[in-house]
Order: structure tokens, then sequence, then C-alpha cells
């Protein structure tokens, strides 16, 4: 026993060193990558690696300052540093781009990783004289949504979280689908002795009702606790068997209903939520959360509410100005976050900036700007493949936008008029039926046919920000 | 941070001392299940629980001495003590078995749990006088063979384990199966640079040829590393891709494929089986082991000799006599240890005794028993239920036992001659085709019309020798 744990703690001291190493020397980035509900994920990552790979080579990224300023040297993927998280499989997801007819890569489902070393030479006139090169190492994490909006749970009780959730079943579409779960809840007594049968029914009833909003036609976000959603491995275990409960008047006893499922909750913050924190969130060094903003409107107005919640909840991490438990327990070391409207190319490019500030709008109305102590917080509108083009036409003597491309599930290509992005959150009054109808699109041809790179819309905007003073 | 680490510090000590109190008044026992490749073990241990929750209401347990003695109380399924380990669903699997038609309950594939409580007189002068009760708690895990295979390589280099690995591929059925990943390793340069690309389709066909071993009509078992085959969560994980790579002359450098190969088999044994060792082997009491020998039979003498190899690789697991790294590394609490020929119904009842000498003979034939220091080995033949009923006929003037039941994927009941059991391991020139043909069957009506109990043989001595000591 003695042998294989000394060895076993030499060898992560030494990882443990060689990654200090790169840290100190600034040549190490995490770079962790979410979003909502089906923004995109895959296919965003996808391209920011294709578009790196092929960066040193070809054009394409003028607002990505080491490329523009020819510093940029060339970038390629090496091997993973995190022996037992999943890689991010980039070479299956392009190939399905690339494939006749291009499909779009299958969506990831829990973690994964990938690791580029990039080369460039460093601006500044000592470096130029001796044309040193430099290598970043970039990790790219990629994680469910679902695990960033669990961890506002680490500063709530069991209680405050029970009363949280009741609060929001009192809304629409709530309302309606959590009846199964809470008919079922008024027949339990909270301080009735707890049974694994009567648990589990419980939290199935939950758990169905959770799936429920995530799915069409509703497309909820707002859903914790996450591994309800995407249980893994853990399936079946008592820290994912529970759901919220009335609060009683006086302590519950060891083995009520309600103390058990108190206690399950307090397992679930400890083992997964904590663990996420503590093993991943808390390394990470720059944050994006992709958004689909144009599925949000096609929703209507309870879906938009829930994802601008679910939007200021991931903020609320971030939010040091705040003296909450949770301000003070959650201290990441993230300083640059970027919240990115994805799909942009689904409408006319006269509407790209509307969807910008919409976006913002949401991100940053109801936060205080100055409290984001040392984490600068940035909002784009981006197409991660563009697989449609703007046409403009005449219609009844007025220049329209219209949009070129193929729906989704159809194999011939259409031109619409997309409608246009509100830049603002539409008022209650202003949402009526079929204002939004935004399509999906089949990826087409997303490769330039001059270069064979993946078209896109401003993602030398997104690398900028997120990678630009780190290649400085 | 500090609240929530000092609570989580506080539950654990609290958990720690509840279950070493429970320990230190022997009132916890944790029983493990496993077994080879499709052994049975769902049904065996549905039916093991079934017979305890059934215990003290019926007879039917004439061999487990603490009913037979009339001091048995009673047990239930009480709440786990594991927050993160799936359930073991015992209530979907009875249901299953319950239903009309009977249906044998989907296997389970990764690690579950479940607590039993059972309440009993103590024998003894001074128990009987003050009628005491006692209560234990038994807590049941059920985890795939391939974990239990595993553990040998944690006192295996990357070289032995190599070296074994290719020893197996030059006799049959592995030489044949190996063919597409040895050809592929043959074109590679063990002190080439690693990329992911080739370390992941070397692991690919590696892993296809493991999954080709396992599946029929092969049906291996001895076959590493397990998790190779039941990823779960770590898919596409660098710890699952690698395989064995032929030694090298000098020390490979880092980076260099040979090395990067090594290092995921040393991270494979660190966060795989060791801590799998240190999370839930190490804490076990008591072990059992199924093993289908009937199956073993059909599928001829590579198979069998696969599964021997199998069986005895476990047991050294436990061999404290040897002075072997793994012997001083691995020190088991488990003092019984079990092995099990299931579903011996698919025989005629006169072949029980020869299923069980035959099991005996390929366990213990290479071990001195002498080794086995503080631990008790024992074989048994058993049906965890009974799905057929044997029937004496005269045939040509002789009497022969039958066998009558439905076999898979059939709907009506056959009477059949299911053959001999040799009591030997057959010699080569004694293994000639169709020797063997054990059918398998549907469960049927495995419930007692009478009583509403699952019929089974011998589970009575099962319980008996795992738990009959701590009910004394």
């Amino acid at each position: 026993m003695n042998k294989l744990t000394l060895k076993s703690l030499l060898t992560e001291t030494r990882k443990g060193f060689e990654d200090l190493l790169y840290l100190a020397m600034d040549r190490r980035i995490r770079l962790a990558v979410t979003g909502l509900n089906q923004a995109g994920k895959t296919v965003f990552i996808t391209s920011l690696i294709h578009q790196l790979l092929m960066g040193a080579r070809l054009g394409g990224l003028p607002f990505f300052r080491v490329v523009a300023d020819g510093r940029f040297q060339g970038a390629k993927t090496v091997l993973q540093s995190s022996m037992d998280i999943p890689a991010f499989r980039y070479d299956q997801f392009i190939e399905s781009l690339k494939g006749h007819p291009a499909q779009w890569p299958r969506a990831t489902d829990g973690l994964s990783e990938i690791r580029l070393a990039i080369r460039f030479r460093p601006g500044g006139l000592l470096h130029t004289r001796f044309k040193s090169t430099h290598t970043v190492y970039l990790d790219i994490i990629d994680y469910p949504g679902e695990w960033l909006l669990d961890l506002p749970l680490l500063g709530q009780s069991f209680n405050d979280w029970s009363n949280e959730i009741f609060a929001l079943c009192k809304t629409p579409p709530r309302e309606t689908l959590s009846r199964p779960w809470l008919t079922y809840l008024r027949q339990l007594q909270p301080l009735q002795p707890a049974e694994e049968g009567v648990l589990r029914q419980a939290s199935r009833l939950f758990t169905d009702f959770l799936l429920a909003c995530k799915r069409e036609p509703f497309g909820l976000n707002y859903l914790q606790p996450g591994r309800f959603l995407i249980p893994g491995d853990l399936k079946d275990a008592p820290l994912l068997t529970f759901c919220p409960m009335p609060a009683t008047e006086r302590l519950p006893e060891p083995g009520s209903l309600a103390q058990v499922m108190a206690q399950r909750f307090e397992s679930y913050k400890e083992l997964v939520v904590w663990r996420f924190y503590q093993q991943h969130f808390s390394n990470f060094d720059r944050q994006i959360v992709l958004v689909d903003l144009l599925k949000g409107l096609n929703r209507g107005p309870d879906h938009f509410a829930d994802m601008s919640r679910s939007l200021k909840s991931i903020l609320k991490n971030f939010d040091y100005g705040r003296s909450s438990l949770l301000s003070r327990l959650l201290q990441p070391r993230i300083d640059r976050l970027l919240f990115v409207a994805t799909k942009s190319d689904h409408v006319a490019a006269n509407q790209h900036n509307n969807l910008e500030r919409l976006l913002r709008r949401i991100v940053m109305d109801s936060v205080n700007e100055a409290a984001f102590n040392g984490v600068a917080v940035e909002t784009m509108a981006i197409s991660s493949i563009v697989s449609t083009e703007t046409v403009v036409k005449e219609y009844e003597g007025k220049r329209l936008s219209f949009v070129r491309g193929c729906p989704k599930g159809r194999s011939e290509e259409v031109l619409l008029f997309p409608g246009e992005i509100p830049e603002k959150i539409p008022r209650p009054e202003e949402w009526h039926t079929e204002r939004f109808n935004f399509l999906e699109f089949e990826p087409g041809s997303p490769m330039d046919d001059g270069d064979g790179r993946l078209n896109h819309y401003r993602l030398d905007l997104v690398l900028d920000f997120l990678l630009g003073d780190k290649l400085a």
C-alpha cells in the first residue's frame, strides 16, 4: 500500500508542478465553454478549434490581434493533461461537418476536454528584435449548462431551495407541468418515516416534471438539480432521489421524510456540486456561456423570462460585490466572462447588432457592472458556422434583407424573411402569436470554397476577448 | 469554504462513527456479489433478498440455521448508507419476476447497493433467557466481475501486462480475434511521438478485440482492463485510451508512444483500479463469485480454460500465503469467499453434485488451501430461481432424469434430457462437438403456488455460509 500511495503522490506532485510552472509562466489557459439548452456548444467549440488550427495559414480572423499582427505561428491539438476526463472528440465532429452532405455533430452530454498548443511571437520591441517564439497551452473544457446553474445551490438551504421551487411552480408553464408531482406530494406527511418507495416515487415525479420543462415546446433552463436531467453513472443513487418538501413547524426527526430529503439535498451539494466546483470550476481562467436567443424568442415570454433568470443566476456566481455567503465561498479565478448569442446567421446580417443588444439588456440590466470586481464581462452575437446567406431584395418598393438557406429537415434551399430582432426585451403586450418564428438550418456547405475553412461570424472577436491578452 | 468543508467533515465523521459503531458491535455486514459474464448476478441477489424478506414467515430455508432454530425475527429493506452509489432496484426486479408471464430482470451494469435490516434472537443460554433481539445491517453490493479481475493489474507493470496479453493472443480464439489490432500495432514504432489519433486507433482496435472476445459465441472473461468493456462516464477519457505495447530496448522518452501508453496504464491502475480497491473492495466483509459452468461447458475447451484462468486470478487476490507484491498490497478484510455455480436447475437434480464437484476442481486444484490464511473458501452449486422440474422416466428400460421447462425464447414447455455433468475437467480429447448443449430457460412460474415464495436450490446453504456466524 505504501508504494502505491507514495507513487501516486509523486505523480500528482509532478503533474501539479508542471501545471504550476505553466501557470506561473502564464502559459496555460483553461477556457470553459457551456451553454443553455441546445445553444450549439459542440459546433462552437469545433469551429473555434478549426479556426485556430487554420489560423496561421489563412486569413479569416481579422480581429484576432495576434493573427492580424502576423505574430501567430500556428496551433495544433496535443495530448490533454487530465487522464480521467473524456476527450472532446474534435476529430469526429469536424468529420461530420466536412461530410457530403455536411451534418451537425451530435451534441456532447457531460464534461469533456481538449488541449491545443498555440505558438506565437510576443509583441513589444524587445521580443520583436529577438524573434523569440512562445507556446501557450489552451485547455478547452466543455461542460453542461446545468452544472453551472447548480452552483447557486451551494448557498441555499433545503428550505430556501424548496421555497424557490414551490414559488416558481405558481407560474406557467411550471404550474401545469408540476401538477402530478405536487398532487402526490400533498398526500405525504413531511414527518412520516422515510421509505425508499415513497422517496423514489416523489423523486421520479419531480424528475419527470423537470424533464417536461426541458423538452419541447418549453425548453426551460432554470432546472435544478442539474444531474437529475443528466445522471450518468449516478442514476438511481440516493443523492439523486429526493425532491423539494414543504417546511415543517418543528425540526424533522432523523429518519423522517423531510429530514432524509434534506440530507440527500446536502449530499448532492457536497458530492456533486461542491466537487465540480473544487475539481473543475475553481481552475477555469475564462468562461463563455452560449445562448440561443432566437429559440428563446420563438418560445414566448415564459421561456424568455426563464432564460433571463438563468443568465442572471449564472452572473451571481461572479458577483463579488455582494457579500452573500455564495460570493465569499466561491471566488473563481475566472477573470473574463463572455455571453454569446449563437446562430446569428439565422437572421439577416442587419439584425446582428440588435441580437447583441438584446443579449446585453438581459445580462447587464439588473446588474451593477461595477460589482464585477476584476471580472471583465462581455456580450457578443456570433455564428460558429455560417449556414445561410443574407440576400437584399426589393419588396413592394422597399429593400428587405432575406436569408437563403436549407431549413432543418429539408433538402432544398429556400429564401425567407426571418423578421426583425427587437433590441429590447419585448413588453408583455408585445408578445403575440407568431411574432417570432426563426427557423433552424442544415449546415449546407459550411466550408469556404476558396480556402476550405469553415465560415463564421465574429469568432475572431471571441478569440481576441478570451485569449488576446495571453498572446500579447 | 470553511463552513462547507467543516460541515462535510462533521457529516463524514458522524457517518463514519455510526458505521464504526455498527462494525464494533458486529452489526454491519458488507456482502459483495459479483460474477463472470452473464452468471445471473441480478437474479441471484433478487432471490436472496426475497428469501430473507419472506424468511420469517415461511419455511423454505431449512439449512439457514437462524431460521431453522426459530430465532429469525424478520428482515426488511431500509435506506442505504452510501449516497453516491446507485440503488440495487430490487423493487423493479422482483416485479418482473412476479409478472404474468414472469420475465428475467434486466442485468445491471455498474456498481449498486441495497441495505437490509435483519432482526434475530441470538442463540446461547443467556440470550435465550432474556429473549433479547438484535439487528444486523446487511449491505449487499453488486459489482461487475470485470472490476474484480482488474485487481491483479495493481501488481503488474505495463511491460508485464503487455507480455501477458501478447502471450494469450497466441492461443485460440484470441489468435484470430486479435489480428486486426496486432496488424495495426506492427505498423507502429514504440518510440515514435505519441499522437492522439494513433493512440485512439490502437485503443479502439484493442477494445474491439476485447468486445469480440466477450460476445457470443466466445463469451470469454479474462479481459482487462475491465472498464474498456463498461466505460460509463469515463468513455473517451485518456485512461481508457491505450493498449499493450511491445517492450523497447531503451527506456522510451517522454512523449513517445510507448511512454504515453505506459503512463495511461498507470493512470488506469491509480484512478480506476486502486480507487475501486480503496473505496469499495477493502471494505467488503464477504465475497461471492457466481459462475455459469453450464455455459462454460457449452462453449468448449478454450472458453473453459479462460474461465478457469479467471477464477484462479480472482483467488490470487486472497492468497496471503504468497509473498507477492499484490498480497502485501491487498489485504482485504473479506474472511469468507464463496464460489457458486448458478442455474443448476438447467440440469437434472442428480447432476447437481457433479456440478459442485467440477467447480471445486477448478477453484481448488491449483491452490494450496492452507495458503488462505484466515479466509474460508467454499464452493456450491445452486439455483437462484428454479425454472424447471426434474422428471424421472424410463427410457429403453433404464431410469433417466429429464428436465421439463420452457427454453429461452419459446412459449411452450418441453421435456428434454440435458445430459450429464462431468465431475472432472474434461481432458482435451474428451471435448467433442455437441457433447455439451445445455439450454437456458424462461423463468416459467417461479413462485411456489402454496406460499408465493420464489423456489430455489440451496440458497439457504449460501445464506448460512455467508451470514450464519453473524446471526449466531
